[in-house]
């Protein structure tokens, strides 16, 4: 029988124990589990950083997968821990909008809250439901153990941040998602919006500290080092991009920034 | 049959090649091992972080690991690689006493140098025993190897500076063992201790740079955001914290710092 | 069977969900494989960093390995994926330079171009090679697919640029080639070439912003805390320590720079 994947997406760093006591947690209860680091690197209780991250990594992921994610300011709580089963596999971490944009987009099949203890380790902290209630419940998942047995089914969920793309005036109203380690600034834009928009080869694009007309490329390389372009990024957003350098420095752009894109 | 775990602490960093070294090694000799990264952000030459580190994570592994921690100073001088066989698993490193704490936690049962050539790297360098001497020998322990192949059995070893928590008028006198990613300053006293203190709703927290009364807590978020308080926090330790802040930064507290509790 | 080892060195970072795609895209096409990180933290599209580090690493593992290395200002232009089969494992990444030094230590049987785009996922980015063209080339290679199934065999590929040591009037002229994480400085002299020189216990060093007599050492401890000393370091070139500092800022050397050594 193939190997049982769990994901771990944490702010919790690489410096500290948890993430290896989240790992350690899993291997104790169902030992053939491959474990796949996405993130630990969410900045602290960035729920939407979160959110976005996993969204943007699950769907390369094989059918069956078990997604941990823990950006969890409100751990000891009565914030609610969730299991979420998906079309392609299985969420799991706390109700407060970080799972719920990447186990929408693979379409959600049933949302369970976890309350059954025997499912987790035997003595469950009030700071770090991570190794006590959310590993353990994916190694059970991981062994095959179905939903159901975790505890109650419930509908209302807490959702993520994230504003829609709007088109006013023949001009694109988003968000920058994401700067990434390259300073590559990721919008909320998709390609599909931006054909829609009838763009040629270059773009007005808006930002709150920058108005600049960009071209239009399919690759870094196309501008000449330290030029800056547009394109469709590897997820099939709007990026805005440096050749070898970074965006986000150049125009002064973070995530949550709105954007404005038009035509030239 | 379960595939063996081998853990591994190290202040390398993730930089260098020197941790895939380390598990190119093990692999090599044990091709069926599961190898979990415990921390490579150890502070360079810390030994007590390094202790701390791997003793707070190794209780939730499963019976069997063995567990690898290299801050390693003393490499290539005389300090003599050990070999640890616990009531639950087994602990590799040097003999400056980065392994004890962790490994007398579940009871030491031998100790051996590891001084047969046999079940080192084919050349042994002075400076990198990570690669050629420890990660080898846990690769051969993961193997099954009875320790007492791979060295004489030996009795005083090298062993960590901890202070005990004293208790003096009344007052706990203890110290910060670890301030972690979030800002958490992680003491020595722990849980029973301060119950013994008959401690209610509050107390007083007496740091080098600081003098404060804290609420006691069970969780960040009983805190208002920024606001500090006191809690046992997810290894049983009393835990000075800041909900969605740095209590670390607030009252400039670093690892070794005395502490004082007592009473309000 | 033995799983197949997968390694991957990039200059990514570990922020991103960029890894973490390249795992699910080779853990999608071949479940039973070990993926090793070498580093994700080789400096942004820096060619030469990647090029070292995996050369470095590659000794350390076992026959049979495959080895993914992805820095690549590149992405999307003409410059070609390749797959170079050695005699003790395979490269894919880049026609960049970054695979050659690695490579060539292991003797080259054959390059290929990565052409057949059956063996890529399905939609292939311009902007992300790893996860869409490398990453599921080197898990077809680990279910076993000749390397002749991938595309076209290759004569020429771009180089990396390494500096060869020369020796003039007595003296060995090097290049520093890269600074640890702990500040050694390692050059590109090798065992044999010191010994040539004729060494006794000394050595006068010229570096760009120094020039000094250090003692040469066996390991680190061997000189005072804080004062520096030559080695022989654990990859068997000459290196530039510190006992317990960094002599990378003692002595302000950076990758790059010439080096001079010469009997005192």
């Amino acid at each position: 029988m193939t190997a049982k994947i769990v994901t771990l997406t944490t702010d919790f760093g690489l410096r500290d124990p948890y993430v290896a006591e989240m790992k350690a947690a899993i291997l104790g209860i169902s030992a053939n589990t491959v474990i796949v680091d996405v993130t630990h690197e969410v900045e602290k209780f960035n729920i939407r950083m979160g959110a976005y991250l996993l969204a943007s990594v699950v769907p390369y992921f094989p059918r069956g997968a078990i997604h941990v994610a823990v950006v969890d300011p409100g751990v000891g709580t009565q914030r609610r821990p969730l299991l979420i089963q998906t079309g392609q596999g299985f969420f799991v971490g706390p109700d407060n909008g970080v799972l719920v944009l990447a186990a929408e987009r693979q379409g959600i099949k049933s949302i369970h809250e976890i309350t059954n203890q025997r499912l987790m380790l035997s003595h469950v902290s009030s700071t770090f439901h991570g190794r006590d209630v959310f590993a353990p419940a994916a190694a059970h998942l991981a062994k095959g153990l179905p939903p159901a047995e975790f505890g109650p089914e419930i509908r209302e969920v807490v959702r993520p941040e994230f504003a829609k793309v709007k088109c006013v005036k023949g001009a694109l109203m988003g968000e920058v998602l994401h700067v990434d380690h390259f300073g590559n600034i990721i919008t909320n834009v998709n390609e599909e919006q931006l054909v829609n928009l009838h763009a040629k080869s270059s773009l007005n694009v808006c930002l709150p500290n920058c108005k600049v007309t960009l071209n239009l490329g399919k690759t870094y390389a196309e501008a000449k080092p330290e030029e800056a372009l547009a394109l469709i990024g590897s997820h099939g957003y709007v990026e805005i991009a440096v050749n070898q350098g970074s965006a986000a420095e150049k125009f002064q752009a973070r995530p949550g920034d709105k954007i404005k894109l038009s035509l030239t």
